[in-house]
C-alpha cells in the first residue's frame, strides 16, 4: 500500500492543474486508463506536471532511439534499481509496443549478465584500461 | 587499484586454459586487445571460462535483439549499479557499434529519468495497478 | 512475510534481556506499540540491545538537527535503498513529528531529483572539480 | 574520466540554448563558477534545460522545507546510490549553507544507521505493521 | 506476481530441453521440488541451460569454500541487493544446510553492520590507505 | 578524497575520547595501523565509539561464524553496495586471515552469481513458492 493517498478521478475532476495533466496523459497515450503512479504525484499538482512533461519530452517525442529500445532501457535501470511497480508498469509498456517474448527473454538475459559482471568487475576492483578513456 | 593482480599476455601464454579464452575473444571480437576485466578472472580459469562463454552466448550471437541496443542496456544496467569500470567498457563498445551522439545523450536521459520515477514509486511505495498483471 | 519468528510480547515477558530493551522502547518513544523490526531482532538479545542503543542515541538524543528533519534523512536513504518496510514506519514517524502534506510532497520531489542527477552523473562519469575538495 | 566531454565556456558561449541556461545558473546561484556536471548535460542542450528548470524549482524556490534540509536529503539520497561527485558536491552545497560540523556528523550517522537498519530490515524480511498502513 | 508465465510441470514435459534441465535439478539437489525461479527461466530454454549449469559449477561442486558459507555469501549479496525471492530461497537453502539460529543472528548483524560501514565510508568518502594496495 | 578531514595521529593525541578508541582499535587488532575510516569517524567521538564498539562485539568476539568466514560475508556485502574502500579494505583483512587464492576465486564468483540471479529474479518478478515462507 502507498504511503500518500491515490487521487480517484472525481477527486482529479476538482482539481484543474491536475485535471489538465491527466488530459494530456490520456491524449497522447490514447487510452483511458492513468495508471497509479499519476495518482499518487497527484497530491503534489506541480510536481506532477513537472515529472509528466518531462517523461512526454524523453519517452514520446520523435528521437534517435526507438519507442520500444527506450522501454528496454527503462526496465533495465528499474529492474537494477528494484522497482517492482516500474518493471510491471514498462514490461507491459514495452508489450504494448510489440516486445516479442524472445526480445523478452534476451532483455532478462542482458540484464543478468550485467548484473553478474558489474559485481565481478566490482568485487575484483579492476581498475580502468587507458584505451576506454574519452579524449 | 584492483584487488587481485592482472594477469599480462606472457603469464596468460603460459596457462592453456587462459590462452585458449584469450584466443577465443581476440577471435570473436576481431582485435587483438584484452582488456582488464578478463585480465583479472583470468586468476580462475574455470570462471574466466564460464563468463566469456556466456557473455559470447548473450552479446555476440545472433539475436532478437540487435547488438547496439544491447551495448545501451548494458550501460542502463552498469549505471543503476554504479560500475564505473562498466560503464566505460560498454560506452566504448557502443560506440564502436555504432551510437551517435543524439543517441548518447537521449540513453543518458532515459537512465537519469528511469532513475527519478524510480525514486519518486519507491517513496510513495505505489500500488500495483490490475491492468499490468500478467494472467 | 519474514525469513525469521516475530517475537509476541507473551514470548518477550519470557527472556529479561528482550524484555528490558521492550521496556525502554516504550517509555522512550511514550508508545506501547512495539513495532516488527524490533520483535525480529528480539531473536538475538544482544544485536537487538546494540542496535537500540544505538538508534536511541542517534535518532531521540538532543542533537543539531531537529526530529523531523532526522526522520526526513531517514525515508531519504530507505527510499535509495529500496526498504519498503523503512519507508513506511519512518514515513508514519515523521507524520508523527508534524511532516505536513506538503513537506512529503517536497521530500519526495527532492529524493526524485536526487536519484535522476545521481543517474546522469553516473552514466556521464563526471569527474570531480577541484573546487569540491576538502582541503 | 568523464565518458563524454565537458564543455567549456568557450564553447558555450557558441551555442545560444546551453549559453541562456549557464547564465540562469549563474544568476541562481550568485556565482560564476559553473560545475562539470553542467559542462557534461551541455552536449544535450535540452536535456540540459529540462534538469536544470527542474533543479531550480525543487532546489532554489521558497518551500516548506528550508534549503539546507533538502541538500542533507540530497546528500543522504546520494550516498545511498554511491554517487561521489554528487556527494561532494552535495556536501560543498551544504557547507556553503551553514551546515556546521556537528550537523554533518549527525548527518553522517543518521545515513549510516539507516543503512544498517534497512540492511537488518531486508535480511529479516520483516513484515509490515498494519499500524503503517496509510488509510 | 511474474511479468512472464511459470511453467508448470505438465508444460515442462513437453519442452525436451527444459525437461533435461529441470531432470539435472532434481538429481542434483536430490529432490522432486523445482522452484518458481527455475519455472520463469524455463521461458527461454537457452538461458535456463546456462544459469542452471553456472550455478550447478559454483554453488555444487566440491571446493574450498563450504557448502554452508556459500549460501550465507549468497543471502548477504542478496540482501543487499534488495532481492526478497533470493533472500528467501536461500535463507531456506542455507537452513536446510545445517544454518543454526546463532548463525542466522549473526549473519543477519554482519550484513547491517556491513550495511553501515558501507554508508559511513561513502558519506565520508574515505581515501584508500596505501596498505590496501595490492603489489 | 575525503569530505571531511582525516585526524592524525598527533591531533588524536589531544581527544581522550579519540584516544581512547584508538588505542583499543590497536590492542584489539594486535596492530598498530589505524586506517582511514577510524581517523574520518574521529570527527565525531561519540559516533567513533559507537560504531567500533559495535564492530568489536560483531567481527571480534567468539562466535558461531568463523573470522574468515565473516570478512567474506563483509566483502560480499560491501560489493553489491559498491563501496571500495570496504572492497579493498575487508579483502585486505580476509587476506590477513588465510584467505587462499582459491576462496577469493570462489568468493569473486558466488558474488557474480548472486549478482546474476539477483538480476534475473527481480526483471521476472518471480513469487515467492510457498515452501520458502517460515511458519
Amino acid at each position: 500500500m502507498a504511503t500518500i493517498r491515490l487521487l480517484s478521478d472525481a477527486e482529479v475532476e476538482k482539481i484543474p492543474a491536475v485535471k489538465a495533466v491527466f488530459d494530456d496523459i490520456r491524449a497522447t497515450r490514447k487510452s483511458d486508463f492513468v495508471n497509479n503512479f499519476w495518482r499518487g504525484l497527484a497530491n503534489d499538482p506541480a510536481a506532477l506536471k513537472r515529472v509528466w512533461e518531462q517523461l512526454k519530452a524523453v519517452m514520446f517525442a520523435d528521437s534517435a532511439i526507438d519507442p520500444l529500445t527506450k522501454e528496454m532501457i527503462y526496465i533495465a535501470v528499474s529492474t537494477a534499481n528494484g522497482c517492482s511497480y516500474c518493471i510491471h508498469s514498462h514490461t507491459a509498456a514495452a508489450r504494448a509496443k510489440g516486445m516479442t517474448d524472445a526480445q523478452h527473454g534476451e532483455l532478462v538475459s542482458i540484464i543478468g549478465l550485467a548484473g553478474q559482471t558489474n559485481h565481478l568487475v566490482t568485487a575484483m576492483q579492476i581498475s580502468l584500461d587507458p584505451q576506454f578513456e574519452v579524449k
